[in-house]
């Protein structure tokens, strides 16, 4: 049987560039609409992985992804980070004083908007993807029209470039994990990912960060996420340095299970150098 | 002198209905069209306020509130949990079957993905708000076209509801703070929010947290945000109960002092009952 690598998204879009990154020319990269798309076929066979992202530096963690990992049979392999670099892209021969529309993935517009500012009277559209809007640019031949995407998107769809780097915030990264129903051992720099839910004590969080700082397990990230509506509930995501094959991790986990009323491991790979 | 609220927005939006809620009927409201607009108004007299929002349920943490607030010689005086109901609103007359085009903010829309995906054949359009996409199709009296937008976007630009409650996700709840050059005492239920940075050491994060637990100083929320490039720098941000009048909170802030490289208190204000 084939592996295939599943991705959200289109063709020259970014999660595709992490996928190719990540995997080289090893794989079979398959696109699908939605990020449920991705879980459900990595949970149908052990041969198959996903790249989804996770996280980026400008809009903060991507709670849709943490929901999919509690939900799906799937564990985390891998990680990646990648600059998000944005471009003004046209068919060829456009001028930048040409361009009437604009077309881009929400947030992507969102990362340029001062540069849109700029850009005055030009209506500007959302488009479900970056990449796609891209590719209807170079489909339908739209004169007058500018797709803001990555470069590979560019490249893709033989469009050139009107402005380069146009993002407000030049540090945008976005880290995407790469997921597969069979775990992995990684031989260096472990990383383990959890989510937990304490009980609704005072100190839990102190008490529950206490079990890694007592074993000298360094913390990657911590982040409470509020459950409206119940307003002393919480869910934690936490990365930490380590692997629970290791005793350390083994036994803080074990402690944590003490003090959570809700613990899921959600994978152990190798920290990337790049991510933070 | 008269005193100014300021929101980020258009009349109708999410942020004017915050502020409405917040300030009842004692304050002149003004929309500013970015979220610098009202932080630097507010700073420039002691005798406006502005609210922007901080905390989505469904898209976490706005940073860019996060690093206005580092910024600027604004405090936090006040917070508000709103809920975020979003329906398909069209000039009266208009069936469902009659929208080709539906115009609405990027995160709007994103949060009505499962209903888009629903209706066939009809062009999605990214307005920069909700409320100016409900005025456009009043002004221009757009025909088989909608906005998704609040309730009150609706009301004051006279649309009819097409459809009610098409956000994908119930638990969308947004956590807006009210700012202003003068910093409150609060009396009761008081929360204090502040950013800080540890010094790069194994344990950092859990000495900082100890500095509150071992005062029995409840956290109400953690995060950290991930400096891109500096692997191992983060920020933190941190609210916690308890007021820097009171004793303990005092003691734990000049003991957290000793081992961050940055601390800044964001402000205190009175905990909102709807608030996490």
């Amino acid at each position: 049987m084939k592996s295939l690598v599943f991705y959200q998204g289109e063709p020259g879009s970014f999660s595709e560039e992490a996928a190719q990154v990540y995997f080289r020319a090893s794989a079979s990269l398959r696109p699908c609409a939605q990020f449920r798309d991705v879980f459900r076929l990595v949970s149908l066979s052990r041969h198959h992985s996903g790249i989804v992202p996770i996280e980026n530096t400008v809009f903060g963690s991507i709670h849709e992804t943490y929901d999919l990992l509690l939900k799906h049979p799937v564990s985390v392999v891998g990680e990646l980070s990648l600059r998000i670099r944005l471009n003004l892209l046209a068919l060829p021969g456009t001028r930048l004083r040409d361009v009437r529309r604009i077309y881009s993935q929400p947030q992507a517009l969102g990362q340029c908007e001062d540069f849109l500012r700029r850009m005055e009277g030009v209506e500007v559209h959302a488009f479900h993807d970056t990449a796609a809007a891209a590719r209807m640019i170079r489909e339908e031949k739209l004169r007058g029209a500018a797709a803001i995407a990555g470069t590979r998107a560019g490249r893709r769809y033989r469009l050139s470039v009107l402005k380069q780097g146009i993002e407000t915030n030049r540090r945008n990264f976005t880290r995407f994990i790469v997921i597969s129903r069979s775990k992995v051992i990684p031989v260096k720099h472990p990383k383990t990912s959890l989510v937990f839910a304490t009980r609704d004590t005072p100190g839990a969080l102190f008490k529950a960060l206490a079990v890694f700082a007592m074993r000298d397990l360094n913390l990657l990230k911590i982040e409470s996420r509020p459950l409206i509506g119940r307003p002393w509930e919480y869910l934690f995501y936490l990365d930490v340095e380590g692997s629970p094959d290791d005793l350390p991790l083994k036994q803080a986990l074990n402690h944590l299970r003490e003090l959570s009323i809700f613990i899921k491991v959600l994978g152990t790979y190798e920290r990337s150098a790049s991510a933070a």
